[in-house]
């Protein structure tokens, strides 16, 4: 048993020899929350505003505001493009949320998503460069209802302030409407992080996955435990990525998506899910233990326990499993592994093969931003994903143990970046063209530099460093709460 | 003739000896509009989003983020007020506009502003200590009008994740059922800086004016020009502060304020104009010419060029004149004094006793934030005012050129802040009590921590310092369009 130090690196050490797997699996996940709460109180939570244009002396308010700051004014008044140049917006993006499917605690009051998409604008900056804003809205209505209309028309007023939109952590069926809607509606890009996020990171970390056991997209059998915002998008971009729909099985909490799914075609709020029940699963199998039985690959995007060891053991060989439910994964690791999975991924840091969206949505909005594009398309969001799995490829050689590169790897997010810029000027959504390598190279400089901040604010003690007390706090109530 | 140097101090002297003043003043101004459009278009705006915890390895992220940032969530969803310590909320003041009356330019289109309330941030972090954020919105309804409700929507849905609202430049009459509704139906600080905040200010500075000509609120004569959201409230504030009604005159653009206005009491939308028309201007002086002769105090909020010569010729001995139009006053301060004034103060910086916002703004909004207010009562900006008219008298001495601090001296907005705070939780509209002191120093060491930021940003260069050549350019533009 180890004392924490400030690196957090090698978490399982810190708990007693004793520990079962899954008791130091608690104990990881405890200690975290625990620490959570201590350092966000510690730091009063996570981003700042801060200036990037010099003062040298206070006249310098009367250039960046009145009387000189009115040529600016009139220049975007006359030419709204000149916005994107003449302030912040060209590398700003609202991370947009109403709070009502946080991660692994649902509804959690407006207010209660903050430091989520604080931590979201935190790796944006990171990890991509990019300067993101939490906006956590109020979604109710005069009826006491989230409604989809009042998210569309509050991303609507933002628009003009925004280079894109990151929606984060809306409930279904509303996440569906609003991004559909706002995507065609807008005129900068509108990403949901929890769909085409999820879904691009997937399936990089599935075409790395199949590599490793040897087997090809169109020929495997695919179960999806779960059908919300992320699954729906995950099947979406796997069958546009040369899936057999014929050899793909979704489930949602009532069974398996069919065409005989009558109370999914009743209801046109879940016209996405629809769609899957008419191009899937024609045996209309029903029962996870059917689905399962020689199945290749199974991704969960669901509920923890929602996988269960018996059926991975029907699996075919070198079967694949993503349990990517947060914080607590459908199956953990250890026992997928010792139920016969082969290559096991999850959503969570703390184990290997991370299928995490920040591999993901730093890169992909920083190539989007700096091609000022209008949409981010699902084409755009497939180059991501083989962006990321290519470099994993390249960079390190996968095997079973590493599919995904990992957020310490900067090139890869230069890299997707790079591919999804190329992409959008091919499909026609870029406002301006730059060459590869220029983006490239803009985002290697830009994440460089906003670390080189961070670790320069660090040592000049501006950020200041916790007391390693805080972190022995945080691991004494872990194991307290789990012996 | 001076070279343009970094500093920007004596601007005056970068122009040909042989300018007159006006032509001077003109060139001032061009130079300043052009500085700001080439170094906009350097820095690619002014304001980005820091991290403020601190990073020491990648698990950070666990914490941060997924799972840790759970019990974040959790915390706050059970317990909203812990929202402001758990996040950036506390010190986070949305600066929200629909771009619709920016400075002296009007209606810029929604981005447009962005300018202007991107350095409205800056201020408020380099002044103030506080986090802005930039929000020009698209108030715009079906029938393509600016919509008054909108605004509201907007606001109220962004409500969870701001610890105050910062309202700006929007027209009239939207912003003062703007105003008014959201202070009445929001549970943070809700704040109209063109008007609540130039009245503040502009009560600070005629309280000094008034000291410096030996002259007594209750005895003497105001004329305001302009009748917009600034002038009503200055009226409504400098009456709440003991001047006399009967020795009031308002002008708009069709005459003098008076009960005889049936078109003002005709519209609704017009209520605060009408209480005016009700309180003020008992005899129903319909003429400049009239309502100048004697009078001891005239405050414009108008237009260019509005203020006559020959009317201040008419005005009481030691006559007090405010032409605060942005960026070309009502009269300018050289033909204001040949024409008898004896106090002269203006919006600008260039020239002495600058009544800006920018005096009042950072140190209120500090101050609310600090206490947690749930509003900001005129009584709160009132004693803002005495703050800031005591300690110039205080620290300097007053006199005709100094009745206002300037920017520089930041002790100014630590005092206000404790002033506000303290008046907050006399009217009863403070989350959280804490000592005159407390503000004072936390205020001071923020404003302090801030600049040291930028500072650090400058000398190692992740702030770059622009090049002499574009100070150089910008004169030679100004020289070139006056000459």
């Amino acid at each position: 048993m180890k004392t924490p130090d400030l690196s957090l690196s090698d978490l399982g050490s810190y708990f007693p020899d004793d520990f079962t797997p899954e008791q130091r699996a608690k104990a990881q996940t405890i200690f975290l929350k625990e620490l959570a709460a201590s350092s966000h109180k510690f730091y009063r939570g996570k981003t700042v505003t801060m200036p990037k244009a010099g003062i040298y002396g206070f006249n310098w308010f009367n250039v960046y505001y009145t009387p000189g700051v009115s040529m600016v004014s009139t220049t975007i008044r006359d030419n709204n493009d000149a916005s994107f140049e003449l302030s912040n917006r060209g590398n700003l993006v609202a991370v947009v949320s109403d709070s009502t499917r946080v991660l692994g605690d649902g509804d959690v009051t407006p207010s209660g998503g903050l430091g989520v998409m604080e931590g979201k604008a935190f790796l944006m900056k990171y990890l991509g460069g990019v300067d993101g804003v939490a906006l956590c809205c109020n979604s109710y209505n005069k009826e006491g209802k989230h409604d989809a209309e009042k998210i569309i028309d509050f991303v609507k007023m933002l628009e003009p302030s925004f280079g894109a939109v990151n929606l984060e952590d809306i409930s279904q069926p509303n996440c569906f409407k609003v991004l559909d809607t706002l995507r065609e509606e807008c005129d900068i890009p509108v990403w949901h992080d929890d769909a085409q996020g999820t879904a691009s990171v997937t399936l990089a970390g599935l075409t790395n996955a199949l590599k490793v056991v040897g087997k090809e997209m169109k020929d495997v059998r695919v179960v999806l435990m779960g059908a919300g915002a992320a699954n729906s998008t995950i099947a979406r971009l796997i069958l546009a990525d040369g899936a057999d729909p014929e050899k793909m099985v979704v489930f949602d909490t009532k069974g398996g998506l069919h065409k005989g799914r009558d109370d999914v075609k009743a209801d046109k709020a879940f016209y996405r899910k629809w769609e899957l029940c008419e191009a899937t699963n024609p045996k209309r199998i029903n029962s996870e233990e059917e689905a399962f039985k020689g199945a290749d690959v199974v991704i969960g995007a669901s509920q923890p326990g929602a996988i269960k060891p018996e059926w991975i053991k029907t699996m075919a060989p070198k079967a694949i499993v993503f349990a990517c439910a947060n914080p607590v994964p459908e199956i953990y690791p250890y026992a997928a592994k010792e139920a016969g999975a082969y290559v096991v991924a999850t959503g969570r840091g703390d184990f290997p093969n991370q299928v995490n969206n920040s591999i993901g949505f730093p890169g992909i909005l920083k190539g989007a931003l700096l091609v000022r594009a209008r949409k981010i398309t699902d084409e755009m969001a497939i180059a991501a994903a083989h962006a990321v799995a290519k470099y994993a490829e390249e960079k390190k050689g996968i095997n079973p143990d590493y599919i995904m590169p990992t957020m310490q790897e900067t090139e890869v997010f230069a890299q997707e970046a790079a591919d999804v810029a190329m992409q959008a000027i091919k499909d026609g959504v870029a406002r301006v063209e730059l060459t590869w390598d220029e983006v490239y190279n803009t985002t290697l400089a830009d994440v460089k530099e906003a670390r080189a901040i961070i670790d320069l604010l660090q040592t000049n003690e501006f950020i200041k460093a916790p007391d390693l007390k805080m972190l022995e706090d945080a691991r004494d109530k872990a194991v307290a709460a789990v012996k």
